[in-house]
């Protein structure tokens, strides 16, 4: 019996790291493209009926799924994407995401899987200081495709309260 | 001779990659349970009669064992623990852990080993900047067991010299 | 057929993956030495005719290749390693690196490949606060011996602006 409750967790948290792996890999490109300012590459990264928001964690705590910004489905990732594109031509700085700490929480039976990563967003304005722009966690929901994983949900809950009231870059 | 010491050195880096890994993996949840306030839990992350230490990095090096914080044994803790939950509900904050470039340093025949990781902790207290309150090294002694790894020392190097006067919760 | 390239595909991907492996314990080591202050065993992680550079990145965006920091071939980087040694005795301060987000771009047949990493680099002076010092992005072209990676071109290109005048630290 025990060796066969342990051969089970092995085997749950071989695959688990495996998603972890995959789930490492799908943020670092995510952020790459974010970070090269290719923000018409971003909604690539999730399906065709993805929910994207992102929010205080005062209000996640609290249950309030009021978002700083909320997108649903490509079209309106893409049209937030064109949106930002405009305005960063106004106001030019570099983005700088480094990710870390995934955790896979729930895997279904259909492959679909739910996970946490934590995220610093650093921002640097042209002849500025790089200041801590933006931190907090994502929590997730993948769908694995024969061309990788897509994210079906992304909430970036950020832990900053103040922030600068021009935030419209994607997390 | 040259091929054997190739393997050798072959079998233990995929050796030391596992319990990278898993070492990865600990620290996730460990600092998933800081990061949500769950600080009662902290305690099980340790053996019965672990070390728990918060070291200046000046102290460190100087080789003077007087750290900011100690704790010995999973009792002293779990008082430490209780003490925080109390003394955070007068000034709330979020916190929020990256930890990254964890390197295994040593391992006994008995599965103990040695590691290092670097970790930030950012804090960012209600109506507040989010603000680098800690940053530094975790200097780890694991046990592995049957439910996974468990510290039997950690003791976290900060280098931050300056630090507010009310650090006492765990990193 | 569509097996046939899923499978190359798979294979593509756990090639890169452990290339990954390799680079961030690559980057756990180099950071380590560079954070302990051991800036003399700095020119051991590179090839004998490496290229090193630290470069602003508006002036890598605009493919000027002038950085702040150039070194060419290992005899460089240790001249400049002595001299820093020597500076630092004035100005003692702590680093602390923190990387992530690690990508595998290229390999060559030799088995030579291209990667990139985000880093964060930490700066504590004594007696003062600890400062996000530098941020940015490794490009690295590493090559595999049978004694791990060893970097043949690393460019450090930093996303922050404002800097003190004073860098000189590998990062």
């Amino acid at each position: 019996m025990k060796l066969t409750g342990y051969e089970m967790a092995e085997a749950k948290r071989a695959a688990s790291r495996d998603l972890r792996f995959a789930v490492e890999e799908f943020n670092a490109e995510y952020c790459a493209v974010l970070d090269a300012g290719e923000v018409e590459k971003w909604p690539e990264f999730f399906t065709e009926d993805a929910i994207y928001r992102i929010t205080a964690r005062e209000n996640a705590d609290a249950g309030l799924l009021v978002g700083l910004v909320y997108a649903e489905g490509r079209k309106m990732l893409h049209d937030r994407a064109v949106s930002i594109a405009r305005t960063q031509m106004f106001a030019p700085r570099y983005n700088l995401h480094v990710t870390g700490n995934v955790r896979i929480m729930r895997q279904e039976a259909s492959g679909e899987f739910a996970a946490q990563s934590n995220f610093i967003l650093l921002q640097t304005l042209v002849e500025g200081p790089t200041t801590l722009h933006l931190a907090g966690r994502y929590y997730d929901r993948f769908v694995p495709t024969e061309h990788g994983l897509l994210l079906k949900e992304r909430q970036a809950v950020y832990d900053t309260t103040m922030i600068a009231t021009d935030l419209v870059y994607p997390v």
